[in-house]
């Protein structure tokens, strides 16, 4: 798990976090199309998931078969999805100097686990220094709004034929520990994370998503 | 986790390993049964289980269900069982005094997911020292025969109607590199390990096993 340091053309990795409904997924692209047009060569992933064995571990836990195993569990089962994913997709594309860009990272597990889960916050820390390594983030986007205001949004995105996954059948008030979780992280390490106020429109989202990346990173958009 | 650390009253915690049809479950009872008329509080438990949660993870990896996840989540899953054995059952019977006898813990982890399935060494060893902590074991005996033996001991054990288990279907050269591999931990950790042979009678394996554990730990058996 050594291969993304020390290397001078490695790329750079950021990661989108937040709660539901905060249009991470769609701010994502926009940024990686921004990048694309610049000239950049970018990686979009996700997680859970984002690799063949980590895809078949996010189906398990969002079916609910893990919740009878504990937070803890969960826990340990995000962190062998996100193992295998750095190890086959983040860290190669790294190493090879493309931007990975991911739809939630390490600050999610913190957060859905620990905050609102009940998990262990030395476990959970524990695991992420062990699992994520010199895989860290250099930005991650804190996409914020309004607990109730996103799980709207994600419930219209669903459609009224789909239940709710493992995570959005939690209640508003689980959401709004979510999103306070998430703002913690942000005041807790300034130097990586920056939040943008998601409850506008998408287009002006974009811009401040943009804006830092230039601010932050260097890049030509 | 550091429940058990620091405690005058802390029981002795002992931990049977080896391949298969070594006897661990047989000879674990045995010592519980001497320890009990000598008056010491025994907990007999096992790996993976051991807790409630552990047996749910238990079941899923030994239906094979996880292997296609790969050797890795099959060690974190390993680990998120022994993680709630310890906090649920090894922890607090240590804590009020009492002795655990396992039957398997972390060394089965470091043999089957390390060096018979391929997954990281240091991975292997980082959860390891996240999860066991305070609870490495006073006394682990390695119960040692040859592959062969043992697969054909375990067979007769389970009868013809049932099928292996996720492990007891390995191959006999996969068995024979399990067994070299506890024999490795037992030569680098000879103040916890003693290997006791197990292709003899069960009788004379119970006697060294008392003695074993008379000579270490200062049992009156």
């Amino acid at each position: 798990m050594t291969a993304t340091s020390g290397l001078p053309a490695r790329g750079r990795f950021i990661t989108f976090e937040g709660g539901e409904g905060g249009g991470k997924s769609t701010q994502s692209r926009r940024l990686a199309q921004a990048l694309g047009a610049a000239g950049v060569a970018v990686v979009e992933t996700r997680e859970p998931g984002g690799s063949a064995r980590a895809e078949l571990i996010r189906a398990f836990i969002l079916s609910g078969q893990a919740k009878p195993m504990g937070a803890a569990t969960e826990t340990f089962l995000f962190n062998a999805a996100r193992y295998d994913h750095i190890a086959t997709r983040i860290a190669p594309a790294l190493v090879a100097g493309q931007w990975v860009l991911c739809d939630r990272f390490a600050d999610s597990t913190r957060v859905y686990q620990a905050v609102a889960g009940g998990a262990d916050e030395a476990l959970v820390r524990g695991l992420e220094r062990l699992v994520v390594g010199p895989a860290r983030p250099d930005l991650t986007i804190i996409l914020d709004l309004p607990a109730a205001v996103g799980l709207a949004r994600a419930g219209a995105r669903r459609g009224g034929g789909e239940s709710p996954d493992r995570f959005e059948a939690e209640s508003v008030a689980t959401h709004e520990r979510i999103r306070a979780g998430f703002l913690a992280i942000a005041r807790e390490e300034p130097e990586r994370c920056v939040v943008i106020a998601a409850d506008r429109d998408p287009d002006i989202v974009a811009d401040d998503v943009r804006r830092v990346v230039r601010d932050r990173l260097g890049a030509a958009i």
